[in-house]
C-alpha cells in the first residue's frame, strides 16, 4: 500500500484547483464581510505547521492588500493576549487543519470573548470546535488528511488566504490572478519531473545537519521545511532568514551540512551571495530559484529551476512540495516510516 | 589569562548599574522626543543576537507602554520594506552592539531616506555608522566587548529599551522601577552562587541535542540561549515557544536531549505541564523559575530558582546570564575556546 504521506504530498496540486474554484464562488461575500476591517492589524496565528503558514500568509496578505499584519504563535495569544492586542484595532485569523487543536480553540475563544476581536478561522474542516468559536470561517472542499505530518494542507490553506487578500485588495491584481490559473499544473509538473533527482539527494546519508533558508514569503517555508525534515526523518533541522544564517548559526556549518536556499527575486542579489560562503564551509547546497542562471547559483551542488515569470508570492507553491518530497524520501532512505513519526499524534490536545 | 567571553558574562550586572544611572539622567529628553510617536507601531530590528534582543524588547515595550510593536529581522527591512512599512505610521528601532553591521546600517538608511520612518538606534557604541544614519540614538557608557560572541551587551541593550518604555508609559510603574534597583545585585548573586552547579550540568557530554524554551519575554531568550550554545560549543541548538515544542519539534526528543525551560508566571500552568512530557521522552531538563516549588517543577533534573517577587519582564535578567555560563562551560568541557568560535567574526559586513 502507498504511504498516505506521499499520497497527500503528490495530490495537493489537484486539491488547489478544487479549493480555488470553490473559493471564487464566495468572493462577494468576503468583500461585504471583511472590507470594514481594512484599517485593523490582522493577526495570523497557528501552532507548528499552521504557525509557519501564518508567517508566509502574513507576508502575502500585506503584500497584496497593503493591510498591516503579523504572525503570532497561538500559545502567545493565550498566555499574553494583552501584548497581541494592546488595543481593539485587530482581527484574528486562526489557522488549523483539523480545527480541534486545544491552543487554537482557546486562542479564538479568548480573542473573541475577552477582547472582542473579530475572528476568521481558516481550516480544512468546515465543522469543528474552532469554526464554532469564530465569527467567520474560510473552509473549502478538502480530502481529509490521514497523515500525522501535515503536508498538502499547508499550501491549500495558504492559497485560501491569498484568495481572501485578492478579494480585499483595491487593485485588480491581474498578473497574480493569471499566475494562479497555471500554478497547479506548473507545480505538479515540476514536482513530478524532479522526483527522482530529489530521491538521489535524499539518499546522501552523510549529510546530517539540515538548514533551510528563505526571506520574505520563503521564511515561513524555511521553518516548515525544517519541521518536515525533523518530523519525518527524526533529525534536528533548522530554518532561518537567509541573511540571518551568517549571524551565528553558520558556526556549525561543515562538510556534513545540507543547506537548502530558497531564492526570491526581490532579494536575489543579497541572498545568492550566501551560496559560495556555504560552499567555503564545506556544506552541500540545494538552490531553488526561478532566475536565469547566474554566477552564485552555479556554485550550488544541486539546483532546481522553477518556471520563469511567477511572482515571489507564488514561489512557495513550487518550492514546498519539492522539500516535502525531500523529507519523505530521506525518511525512507533512513528506514523510517514517515506515516508513523516518533513521539507525535495527528492533533495536539491537552 | 582569563577568557574575555567569561569576563564579559560575569561583569554584566555591574554594567547595568552604570547604564541605568546614565540613562536616568536623560529621561526628560526621551519624553519630549518620542512621546509624539505613541500611536505608531514600533519595529524593533537587529541581526542574530540583536534580533533576539528585538523579540524580547518588543514584548517588554508593549507590556509597559501599551504601544503596538513588532520584532523584524534587519534583512527583511532591507529586502521587503514595503511589507514592514505598509504605511508611514511606524518607528524603527535598530539594535546593534557595534553599530557597524552592514544589514542594520542599510535597514536604518532605507527606512529613513526612502520611507521617511523615524529611526532610534540602540547601541553600545555612541559614534558609529548606524548612529550617523539615525534621527536619534540611545547609547550608554559601555565597556567595549572584545569577544566575538555577544553576551553582556544583550541585557544591557534590553535594559535601555525598558528604560525608554518606562519613560513613555503613562503609569508610574512603581513596582517595576523598584525591581530594577535590586536587579543587578540579585542577578549577580544568583549567577555566582550557581556557577559551579551550571559547570556540573555543562560537563554532561552525553547530552548533545539542545533545546531552549520560553514564552513571552522568554521567547527571544530561548532563541538567544540556543544561539550561544551553537556558537560557543559548535553544536546545533534550537529555540522555541515552550508550547510550540509539542507541535512537531519533539519528534527528536530522546535520552540525549537537554531541554531548558524558562518559566513565566503568566503562563506557568500551561508551560510547566511540558516538563513531565519531556521526562517521558527521556530528556534531561533544566527548569528556571521563580515560583514556589510545584509538582511539575519537581520533576525536572536540574532546577534554579530565582528570587521571588520579580515581574516576568525582569526574569530575562536572571535567566540569561545562567544560560550564557552554561554555553561557556560546555565549550570548555568540550575543549573548545569560546573566545574563538568557528567560522565567525565580531561584526558581519558585506
Amino acid at each position: 500500500m502507498d504511504s498516505v504521506t506521499l499520497t497527500e504530498i503528490k495530490r495537493q496540486q489537484k486539491g488547489w484547483k478544487e479549493a480555488f474554484k470553490y473559493l471564487e464562488t464566495k468572493s462577494e461575500n468576503v468583500k461585504v464581510k471583511f472590507l470594514k476591517y481594512k484599517n485593523r492589524t490582522w493577526i495570523f496565528t497557528g501552532c507548528g505547521t499552521s504557525l509557519y503558514i501564518a508567517q508566509t500568509a502574513s507576508y502575502c496578505f500585506t503584500k497584496i492588500t497593503g493591510i498591516q499584519s503579523k504572525a503570532v504563535a497561538a500559545s502567545e495569544v493565550i498566555i499574553s493576549p494583552e501584548i497581541v492586542f494592546p488595543n481593539d484595532e485587530f482581527v484574528l485569523v486562526p489557522i488549523s487543519r483539523s480545527g480541534t487543536t486545544t491552543e487554537i480553540v482557546l486562542a479564538a475563544r479568548k480573542s473573541g470573548k475577552e477582547f472582542s476581536i473579530p475572528t476568521i478561522a481558516v481550516s480544512c474542516t468546515s465543522e469543528s470546535e474552532l469554526v464554532g468559536e469564530c465569527d467567520n470561517a474560510i473552509t473549502f472542499p478538502f480530502q481529509r488528511e490521514e497523515s500525522v505530518v501535515m503536508t498538502g494542507s499547508f499550501l491549500t490553506m495558504l492559497l485560501s488566504i491569498i484568495y481572501l487578500a485578492l478579494e480585499l485588495s483595491e487593485d485588480t491584481n491581474e498578473k497574480l490572478r493569471s499566475e494562479l490559473t497555471t500554478l497547479p499544473d506548473g507545480s505538479e509538473k515540476l514536482m513530478l519531473s524532479n522526483e527522482l533527482y530529489i530521491k538521489e539527494i535524499a539518499c546522501k546519508l552523510d549529510l546530517n545537519e539540515f538548514v533551510f533558508l528563505g526571506q520574505g514569503p520563503m521564511y515561513g517555508l524555511a521553518n516548515e521545511a525544517a519541521l518536515k525534515m525533523q518530523e519525518m526523518t527524526i533529525s534536528v533541522a533548522q530554518g532561518y532568514h537567509t541573511l540571518e544564517y551568517r549571524h551565528g548559526p553558520k558556526s556549525t556549518c561543515a562538510e556534513n551540512t545540507f543547506a537548502a536556499v530558497m531564492l526570491s527575486d526581490n532579494g536575489f542579489d543579497l541572498e545568492a551571495k550566501l551560496i559560495p560562503e556555504l560552499k567555503d564551509f564545506g556544506a552541500s547546497t540545494l538552490v531553488l530559484y526561478s532566475d536565469t542562471e547566474r554566477e552564485h547559483v552555479n556554485k550550488a551542488d544541486f539546483k532546481i529551476e522553477i518556471p520563469k515569470g511567477y511572482s515571489d508570492l507564488m514561489k512557495p507553491f513550487f518550492y514546498l512540495p519539492l522539500l516535502q518530497l525531500l523529507g519523505y524520501y530521506r525518511a525512507v532512505a533512513k528506514g523510517i516510516n514517515p506515516d508513523s513519526p516518533k513521539n507525535l499524534t495527528q492533533v495536539v490536545k491537552f
